[in-house]
């Protein structure tokens, strides 16, 4: 059986000594949360992940949801009463609005709270995720009264909240949906149309559920320039906030996944269903992408998540599997074989795990520190910057988050050999589980293209000089520092060929978009290692100043060595091929495939 | 609903034009094998493949093997009368010994065949795979009467086989096993202990399964040099050949896997099974190396069958699904949306998936032309050189293939976007199907120790050096070739780097074991994809003689130039990481991770 202990020490150590949030302790959210209250709050959720979320984690796998005849759909063993105490103990309001009921802490402290639910049981994680997501459109574009009517339940996620998009045929080319909404004579509208791979479309574990649905309205333009989005309640909410009649939404079926099978993924049939306007007429998308920007950084989280958990599970067994000899003499010798962790194969893998699951940790949390500022800081400057990174990065997050996520997964397993295969043992879950993450919420190509086509040209290129301008300041302001110089020496490799894939981008793009299709997924690869870079220099930093003081420090150095030595070498591959440009992709005639 | 066309043009490319085994026409085996005998046979087995085993491979997954209270294993619908088919038609014997009743053709073809039964339905084609590991153990260490006894059934697959190693505290290190054989007056052993993930361990395919067990001799000395080979049938044979008793054989259970669910794996409990003992005692592992070194080369062949299987239906899907535009304006102005082929990203996918996967394929058939050439050349020179390559070349194959066949199939699934999550399209199955091929009959970690630690120093270098030598000569025989000349240079780097690898290891790895182990993984892809450069190269050659005969002919040119331009940078990275040593992975403290 897997287990979980979440890395409350890690976070601390962002949170507090890499990140120092302290410094921002007279900002609002932050002035709410200091240092004794956010290391409580940490240390409660941990025991909640590990003591509630996580012993429930296989059995949502191996029991799944259970659509039954009347359309209702019931949830795995033990999720109703867990997802009961979580809204008891107030865990959905952490970050949440104050006048809707939140407790309004930063945005940072609810990644981290976020990460050990999402990691002792992702599938669960998820109906409190999308409920999120609904609230954020809600909050951007609804009314007062709206807000008023939905947002108090939805925030304590008494009611839950779901964001439907994806149709048979279209997904990422929304323009192409075909579900209707006609105007009725009160304001509201009837929905009519089907969606598919819908996140806890329908469950037990709430009241009442708050679809945000995307349709056409009839008569509007086609394509992406006629989507409007609607909040069409499961069942009708009365002005006095009382349920009413059942909506005209149902769960068909449920979807035949590959993983996250705790999670209700429904194909969602809209029949003549009361859907009110939420935001402008067709201007839907741009609010669907507020709940999807919010959505991306917790799909991006979801990846270091199934790396967190696998690698745990794998060092375990790599301490405890006897198999074979050490290659330079028996380590324990009074045993009838060494553990397998003396082998450098499966050291490789473990600490090609660690380093980059430890990176992406720092990564996620330094971005989501700028959430913050862009919300809270009152210096334009800081905000502007705040903003920009959070555009530039969050496609980043997204992609290589999960790929990671699946990459470490997978060779996770492959340190349980053929035990690895059995599902018992849990890591066939972490790998199943991971793999959704490169695909929903836009593709990673989607995301790709996302940053390349839009991101670097964004302002005139304003977030990316940003960006290597503050890997500049780093560098030359640790320049003196001997200690720190390997860290700086492969943050500056890095920086050199972020900077020669940039320039290239630029110089080749404009008379070919498809060169910079073609480098998108390169590029993606090579910005995060160089975040990474950025990121291991911080963090060593740090470690270097207290290696004497805890072991925590030396391991945090050892691992960042690695990562120089063994990790972020790939960066060249990556920028060989952004350099390689498109010419031979695009050479092949279809028929030639 | 997948499906899959084997690539007859191909493999038929391969036998004749690039490798032109009609050169080798006055060989045994290959005289009774003429171009136009063997084209039939691949168009045979192409109908069998696509017609009668394809359609099957998803039930397989679906429905999987039951297990029956009284221990009896019942195989997915259909496989019954398909594997009777199988047997009916022959394809058993293609490649078998004709003094058992086999057809004596060629390996080389064998494997073209057995691709097409392989990457149509792999649980499927694992049953007569196992077999044929367990008539190459007896063939290699049975008595004569043992042969005649077993191998006419087994060859013709009317009886199974199956290889009975791992126990659940023990699989790559087989010195720890626990099962007892005890000696009985008439020469027979009582076999006691328990084996798991045991392969086509119990089905109701053939009238009886004969398993090959090691096992401990009572006395026989401890590790690995106490362990022998016992024939243990699932039901007596008499001197007549006539069944008898059931043995004390049964099938625990059938584990729960990721993929694979077409083939039974079972826990195998003997419990005073009678065994007869196969070769000398306590020389068991050298014959169970027979097996494996021949099954070594099947798995890395799934690799490529599942790499296959899923890029077909990628292509597909990428041609018919219209989504989104081409960056370069509308290819598909008529429609509402262009195929997804248009997408450079999407190209980049599937050109890196096309171009690893035929490089596999050239890999792979030249591989197993020199096993046909090690059996039968007259000449020793010959004989002794395929011999080398056969030992330095198949845990290159296993391990490279197999890690190329599950990242393949991501890719493939990740062409799909959502629709690769639901397992209705396939896809999921591909992945999980693929994901064994890098764990069992040795994980890709201990090929790849095996390749550096053993390969690389055997007969001093001999092989390593013979193999970089024909690269040298094959450079220097088209170096003068100008249409030629970007897979020269290829091909030139790739060696290159290859041999500062070598010379890297062998300076480094006397004085430190752990340097070998820690750049095993790394080198090995290098190797790989040199190896892939060499048959670029010499796919390309036959192709520019011919490129106005046929499309297939540019087709190939255009996929070996994405070879050159975006896969074959990886290895520069793999050398990097060779050259970065064990430093990095040693000084971590277990208590570290």
């Amino acid at each position: 059986m897997p287990s979980y202990t979440p890395p409350v020490r890690d976070m601390k150590f962002l949170l507090h000594e890499v990140l120092d949030i302290a410094q921002y302790g007279d900002l609002p959210k932050f002035s709410e949360a200091p240092r004794d209250l956010a290391d409580a709050i940490m240390d409660e959720a941990a025991k909640f992940a590990e003591g509630v979320l996580q012993p429930l984690n296989q059995v949502g796998d191996q029991k799944g949801c259970i659509r039954n005849d009347d359309g209702s759909v019931t949830t795995p063993p033990g999720f109703k009463d867990a997802f009961d105490q979580f809204t008891e103990n107030g865990w959905p309001l952490l970050g949440a609005e104050p006048e809707f009921g939140g407790q309004g802490l930063p945005g940072i402290l609810g990644i981290a709270v976020s990460e050990m639910m999402s990691t002792a049981n992702t599938a669960f994680a998820m109906y409190p995720g999308l409920t999120r997501g609904a609230v954020e459109a809600i909050l951007a574009g609804g009314t007062d009264e709206q807000k008023q009517k939905y947002l108090p339940k939805m925030t304590s996620c008494e009611w839950g909240g779901t964001m439907n998009l994806t149709e048979p045929h279209c997904g990422t080319d929304l323009g192409l949906l075909k579900t209707k909404a006609v105007p009725q004579a009160d304001g509201s509208y009837k929905i009519t149309g089907q969606k598919i791979f819908i996140s806890s479309g329908e469950h037990d574990l709430t009241d009442n559920i708050i679809h945000m649905v995307i349709a056409r309205i009839e008569g509007a333009p086609a394509g992406t320039k006629g989507i409007s989005l609607f909040i069409v309640p499961k069942i009708m909410v009365g002005d006095d906030g009382a349920l009413g009649e059942r909506n005209g939404v149902s769960c068909g079926s449920i979807e035949h996944k590959m993983g996250i099978h705790g999670n209700s993924t429904c194909t969602m049939n809209f029949d003549d269903a009361t859907g009110f306007l939420i935001g402008e007429e067709n201007k839907g998308l741009r609010l669907m992408f507020v709940m999807m920007n919010a959505a991306r950084l917790g799909t991006g989280m979801q990846g270091l998540c199934q790396s967190e958990a696998s690698y745990q599970n794998a060092v375990t067994y790599a301490k405890e599997r006897i198999q074979g000899r050490s290659l330079t003499g028996p380590k324990n010798p009074d045993g009838p074989a060494d553990p397998i962790i003396v082998h450098p194969d499966v050291r490789r893998m473990l600490l090609e795990h660690k380093s980059v699951t430890e990176g992406c940790r720092a990564f996620l949390y330094w971005t989501a520190l700028h959430g913050d500022l862009e919300d809270l800081s009152p210096d334009e400057k800081v905000r502007e910057k705040a903003g920009d990174y959070m555009a530039l990065l969050t496609p980043v997050i997204k992609a290589y988050l999960t790929d990671r996520g699946y990459h470490n997964a997978t060779n996770a397993q492959q340190v349980y050999g053929g035990h690895g295969y059995i599902e018992e043992w849990g890591m066939s879950q972490f790998v199943r589980d991971a793999r959704i993450g490169m695909i929903y919420e836009g593709a990673n190509g989607v995301q790709a293209l996302d940053l390349v086509g839009r991101k670097l040209a964004m302002h005139g290129g304003r977030p990316i000089m940003t960006f290597i301008g503050e890997l500049d300041t780093f560098i030359a302001e640790n320049d003196g520092n001997d200690d720190l110089k390997p860290f700086i020496d492969g943050l500056r490799t890095s920086r050199e060929r972020l900077n020669t894939a940039v320039t290239w981008l630029m110089e080749n793009s404009l008379s070919n978009f498809d060169n910079a299709g073609a480098g998108s997924h390169d590029f993606l690869h090579l910005f995060a290692l160089t975040a990474l870079s950025y990121m291991w220099a911080k963090m060593a930093k740090v470690a270097l100043d207290k290696k004497d003081e805890e072991p925590f420090y030396t391991a945090k150095l050892k691992t960042g060595a690695f990562f120089l030595s063994h990790v972020l070498p790939q960066s060249a591959t990556h920028l060989a091929r952004v350099e390689a440009g498109a010419q031979n992709l695009m050479a092949m005639e279809a028929s030639e495939f």
